[in-house]
């Protein structure tokens, strides 16, 4: 029999609507001896069957959801279901591109706290809560099974971990993982730096985004390429993407002078090089250097890293969203296209809406909205689960008011 | 000079952020003559100039802004330029399927109240306002320099021009205008009816959203093609598609007989008609009897009429959405997915998420968001202008809890 965690009678009705976290001060008690397992079954105040969780007594997140079929067991079967779904669901959606994509989502896929990203033939691991960590080794087994993967590297190298009472630690998990491996996007070539990179190595979430800025990079002054400027290219995502639809030019400001040096290479693997200006410097400095130097662009592109990364980081986030839309506008030409992001999670759709609206008014521009969207088919949400909406990502028309 | 209509010290803002419409009790005074071409110069109480207006004193909705440039001229030349543009901006975004689309959307595209559907060779016209109703011939002048169609007609039969004091008139307008004419959206063909059908002849706003059920309709139990229920099926466009796209078997709902006869001429168009049934049924009832007899399917579609047609009918509308996406979400088998759509402007985009979330708790399913989206790229919206903003379309996966 599995333990039995009993919730407060008044508390919001969050697991019943799909929500996969139980926080310690919606639980009355909890009946029984937990199993090595760590599952516990969630019950409402009259005892009635609600969900299975991952128990972790140490975290504020005391249970996280992994399952409605109250006869769940957990084991490597288990596991090789649900990411044999999840990787079902991928190719479902994104056809061929499911060769790298990310393979599970933790909650989003009913495996809380588990982050899987597939390289082509190599994994990319982060493992975030108690209860999966408790599987470890069977979550490895499973994955071998469902991909036979030539390599898996270990990324818990996130902070987040601690609040489980877990270590930091990375390393290559099974296999051979090569230090840099080559993936297709969208039909061009990107290297992806697996034990160095950003969060995993990549950013899928951004995919279906970079696509939709092909219409823009045509169709100017008689049929030429747009002249674009790229700030916060990182490792030249979007600039690749742009110049491969073909802009005549793009000018890409990272402030990381080795994030730079990947989107070089980036560049050069795409045979886009020569149409490309990387220009080392704070993103900030140069849309201002820029303005006075009244240059002005077709498409301006904007996809910052998370200004804010705590609800008490939001106010100066704001001010900071604001001030590099409002420069991005003004180097927009009339007629031309903005095209702007946010990835965090505190700045709320409408927030970040209020935000480009606000500055468009400084910039006495008018704005028409082309493009609205979030993350990628192989980044699913719960209904109802706000936290699992992060990325925001906007294409305005930009004309002089 | 223009006559100027100054507006109160104490008013929103509006103007300044883009938004296109002046209300009676936002004018504090209106100086000079109105000239014959009825516009209107916008001041704020300090004289300021905002934009240009088409004024008709008696309408709520006193001025409606077309341009920010205060020496423009409104000629045939300036319609040329602005459909010209309304134009180009299809082509960039829609390529060979701005052949039939939706090619001036009144205030969105800076022509307030004008409304301009192409298919292919006859254009379809919709005059909402007086500002616009002055310039009528100029207009039929300005659609012949840029598109010299066959044909063009005038689908003034819209209730909404009472307000402006225009009277209700439908025709051919210009050349010769077929009964019938057929269409191509996304590789398919479609049977438009310009003089009777509803609005201008089709509805072009969800060609995107009808593209985006593709993945859905294969890949069923070792790659069969999915079962399909579509209710209000109108002329049959998201059933042509499912089943085109794949779908073993599309069971389309309509009350109107009349529309199913047109659908079944689209499905026959498409050589998909064998694997269509269609039902002359009120959908509400429909689904009703599907459930008591246990059917189930492995996509549902409601793109239902508009329920709520004003603010007082909202509280009806909302009871109709939450009963039929109730009603199709229990027909959907686990692991298959509901694609579900609103076009009621009243029924807020966060309303229809909570009617769905709603619906879903109480039919004991948890949702994942695979698709959230709006009208498609030939319906552009004016950023901060809500009332733009009217269609929600969303696909859901639906898994049992």
């Amino acid at each position: 029999m599995r333990a039995k965690m009993v919730l407060h009678r008044n508390r919001k009705r969050r697991i019943e609507a799909g929500h996969p976290w139980v926080y310690q001060s919606e639980v009355n008690r909890v009946e029984g001896d937990i199993g090595p397992d760590g599952t516990i079954e969630i019950v409402n105040h009259q005892g009635v069957f609600l969900a299975l969780g991952m128990y972790n007594p140490d975290s504020q997140m005391v249970a996280r959801v992994f399952s409605y079929n109250r006869d769940e067991v957990v084991n490597e079967g288990f596991f090789i279901q649900r990411i044999a779904e999840a990787y079902a669901y991928r190719q479902r959606f994104l056809g061929g591109q499911s060769e790298s994509c990310r393979i599970v989502y933790g909650e989003a896929d009913f495996l809380p706290g588990l982050i899987v990203d597939k390289y082509r033939d190599v994994l990319s691991v982060q493992i975030l809560s108690l209860g999966m960590e408790r599987f470890k080794n069977t979550i490895r087994s499973a994955l071998v099974h469902v991909f036979s993967p030539r390599g898996i590297f270990l990324r818990n190298d996130v902070p987040v971990r601690r609040l489980e009472g877990l270590p930091l630690e990375t390393g290559v998990w099974m296999g051979d993982v090569p230090d840099r491996i080559e993936i297709e996007e969208n039909g061009m070539r990107f290297l992806v730096d697996i034990p160095e990179g950003q969060k995993t190595g990549y950013f899928f979430d951004q995919r279906e985004n970079r696509a939709a800025i092909a219409p823009l990079m045509t169709g100017w002054r008689g049929d030429k390429g747009a002249d674009v400027l790229e700030c916060f290219c990182h490792t030249g995502a979007f600039t690749v993407h742009a110049a491969k639809y073909g802009a005549h030019h793009v000018t890409a400001v990272d402030i990381s002078e080795s994030a730079i040096q990947v989107a070089q290479a980036n560049a050069a693997l795409n045979e886009v090089a020569e149409r490309v200006d990387f220009v080392a410097a704070n993103a900030f400095d140069f849309l201002r250097d820029e303005e006075t130097a009244k240059r002005s662009y077709d498409v301006v592109i904007l996809d910052p890293p998370a200004f804010a990364k705590s609800k008490r980081a939001l106010e100066g986030a704001l001010r900071g969203y604001k001030e590099i839309n409002l420069r991005g506008l003004k180097l927009v030409r009339d007629g031309g296209f903005l095209v702007t992001a946010s990835c965090s999670y505190h700045l709320r759709p409408e927030m970040f809406r209020d935000v480009i609206l606000d500055a468009a008014v400084d910039a006495h521009k008018v704005l028409r909205l082309v493009h609205w969207a979030g993350a990628g088919k192989d980044h699913p949400e719960i209904a109802g689960v706000d936290e699992g909406h992060y990325l925001k990502f906007a294409i305005y028309e930009v004309r002089s008011r």
